[in-house]
């Protein structure tokens, strides 16, 4: 059986598990808070713009407000909730997997929370098994995982809110092959984010396509001359064992500061120690070596610089500076003097003994005590931390709103949807 | 200058010949004839449905009726005009021009013949370069260059009738870079004529992103990781000779037949040679070996069989079957005794002397004698002849309403918008 045929048989028929439904509860809300504070970025705006003149039936709704088709809805949301690159990320997928596929998920959901919850599971759980599936060969190629991965994610998402059956589901994933697209080389633009509206739109339109009767090829993904043939796929076979048991979407990351995701352990790590920084000598941090080459600025004099410089980083965290809000990364916040002058006490060593995800911390203090820690993001999080760490971030992006997110989001029980479209339509602050 | 600076410069400025415009004339003549002929087939239903569902702002209308936006309707109508693959091909550029260009042109062209004819000029030549420039590897990969170098002939198209300047332009092309999509392994399903309506929504969605100030990364499609060096593109610098004097899209080629392409050229040869089907002994038809695997089917039984059988429609021509009707390639066709019976007397040999465009033939008279004869579809032909077996075409697939359409594409001056707007709207027969 093809692959996007077997695809299609778990999008109809799985049933997410209570830690996918925990996760995507996190995933939701963290996207919403990335949606609504990315809502005043320009992009936002020339989305909202574009999609408002070609108008249509009112089926969604786009951050910062407006009533649009969903695949309209997909395309905006994706780009507007990715413009801060503040959302999840999937380390394995090696992508994002909530501004592809939720946007989507969201448009066609209707009133149906429980149905969104199931969608938006599958969806990911697709997104994340195809990125694994075309491997890191395609994103070292040039692709986007973001992008390609998650327009599969996307389709089967629609697919199952819009009660496909297995045979359209097939065709929407088969048409999928061939609309799915997106490239790395538009890092630093906004093509970037318009990669995840593309995967979002994607999904809408493939699903809504097939419902109506179109057919394509179910081979185009595994098969001669198909995606992953095409697209410099590795075609790992591991990445679809136990579909439908295992949910690797729960290995979805979010994250909780605003700078690359390199700094993310350490300033955990760093977190979690009670000093004063009067009181701290020297700093050692150990870290994967891939990060030298990606964060490791030593002397930064822009905010932009900043979120990428462990001396200057870990200066923040030790004075309690709140590295969940964006606003901290200023160009006043790289050349504070107090900071500029506390990175020379700062070490950044590597070693490949660590994960890529871990970092291990280490002060000297002035009265010849040592205090040392180490955090790996990929270890298990107790929930209430978990959302504690969530919550910090969405009241540094939302202020007083993050209270109605949370009771919107509704972790235990089932998402209000209504209350979600109106934080959505929201002018953003 | 990045390759997408050097193409957005061309499409500001550009002034297309007089040449250009003979052919693009023959070009929207024959894209109309296969878009109101392909509107009563079940994919046209499908897109205008689903574009119906979504409405939006009456920017544009489709083959068969309906006022949608202009992105929608490039969709539709890039979708529906290839339906029955019966539009022109580019043979150098590999794929074919006017689905994936015209819907975006005309659907933002409002009521500007004459801008219409420079914009969709232009965005031939593009994509006709852009496909040149990723070449003949990138179809073997598996990439469908109707859909791909499409997207960016669209997007140029667009950008000259919108009236962006150089820089937005450069934008709206380094955006379609991480859009443009399209595999071959959609073929004989309708996710192949699905390509052509990408290429053109991709065309009309970036140069309306740029033009409201979107920015991309213009160093995307020949950069590091952009376009061509991910899509196996083979970076032909021939491709870019001459650009703005040359016009490489007059090389664009229609299709008389609505058979498979490699038959053409024998259909031409034999058309020429005077004799009755009684008087044949033995027919001999020479061509390129590569068309051996593609149609030489020696004894099909059905309509689709028979398009791409040498023997069979060497039959029908002599025996003055109009190849221009769709509908004679029938089931019917395919068994009828006298053809049936006619295939023993056809032979065909292969010789790499022969252009891939060119056939011979030789005929064999019961008499004695023989007739001979050659065609290639390349050969520069009057345009006055080219013009009655256009007309044939137009006259065989819609009947009465030729002529409106030929008074609607004035060949000989600029194109009456509303009459070709009031003719895609005609209800299908």
């Amino acid at each position: 059986m093809s692959l996007a045929r077997q695809i299609a048989a778990f999008a109809v028929e799985a049933r997410p598990t209570e830690a996918a439904y925990g996760v995507m509860a996190q995933s939701l809300y963290d996207w919403m808070v990335c949606g609504m504070a990315g809502a005043s970025e320009p992009v936002a705006a020339i989305m909202r713009a574009q999609a408002l003149a070609d108008g249509g039936s009112a089926q969604a709704v786009m951050f910062g407000g407006g009533h649009v088709p969903a695949r309209a809805a997909a395309l905006a949301n994706g780009t507007i909730s990715h413009a801060l690159d503040y959302d999840d990320t999937h380390f394995a997928h090696i992508g994002h997997l909530s501004v592809g596929i939720l946007p989507a998920a969201i448009a066609c959901a209707r009133k149906d929370g429980a149905g969104l919850l199931d969608a938006a599971c599958i969806g990911f759980e697709v997104a994340t098994r195809v990125g694994l599936w075309v491997g890191r060969g395609h994103y070292q190629a040039g692709f986007h995982q973001t992008a390609t991965a998650g327009a599969f994610g996307a389709t089967a998402a629609v697919a199952r809110l819009r009660g496909l059956d297995a045979e359209q589901a097939a065709h929407a994933l088969g048409l999928a092959t061939t609309r799915a697209a997106g490239l790395k080389s538009q890092f630093g633009t906004m093509g970037k984010p318009m990669n995840a509206g593309l995967a979002a739109e994607c999904g809408v339109i493939c699903a809504d396509l097939a419902a109506r009767g179109f057919l394509s090829s179910p081979e185009a993904l595994d098969g001669p001359q198909g995606f992953g043939p095409t697209h410099a796929g590795e075609a790992q076979a591991i990445a679809w064992d136990g579909l439908g048991d295992i949910w690797k979407m729960t290995e979805v990351s979010h994250k909780l500061h605003a700078c690359c995701h390199g700094l993310h352990a350490m300033i955990e790590a760093l977190s979690a120690l009670e000093t004063s920084p009067e009181r701290v000598e020297r700093v050692e941090i150990t870290t994967h070596p891939r990060w030298l080459s990606v964060c490791n600025q030593p002397a930064p004099d822009t905010g932009l610089g900043a979120k990428f410089s462990y001396a200057h980083v870990a200066g923040m965290v030790l004075h309690g500076w709140n590295t969940a809000d964006i606003d901290s990364f200023s160009d006043a916040c790289a050349q504070d003097a107090t900071l500029v002058a506390f990175r020379d006490k700062v070490r950044v060593v590597a070693h490949d003994s660590l994960a890529e995800t871990e970092a291990r911390v280490r002060l000297d203090l002035t009265d010849g005590t040592q205090l040392s820690g180490q955090h790996d993001l990929m270890a298990a999080q107790d929930t209430d931390q978990k959302w504690q760490a969530l919550r910090r971030k969405g009241a540094a992006l939302l202020g007083e709103r993050e209270a109605q997110l949370w009771e919107a989001v509704n972790p235990e029980g089932v998402p209000d949807l209504e209350a979600l479209s109106e934080l959505m339509q929201m002018e953003s602050v």
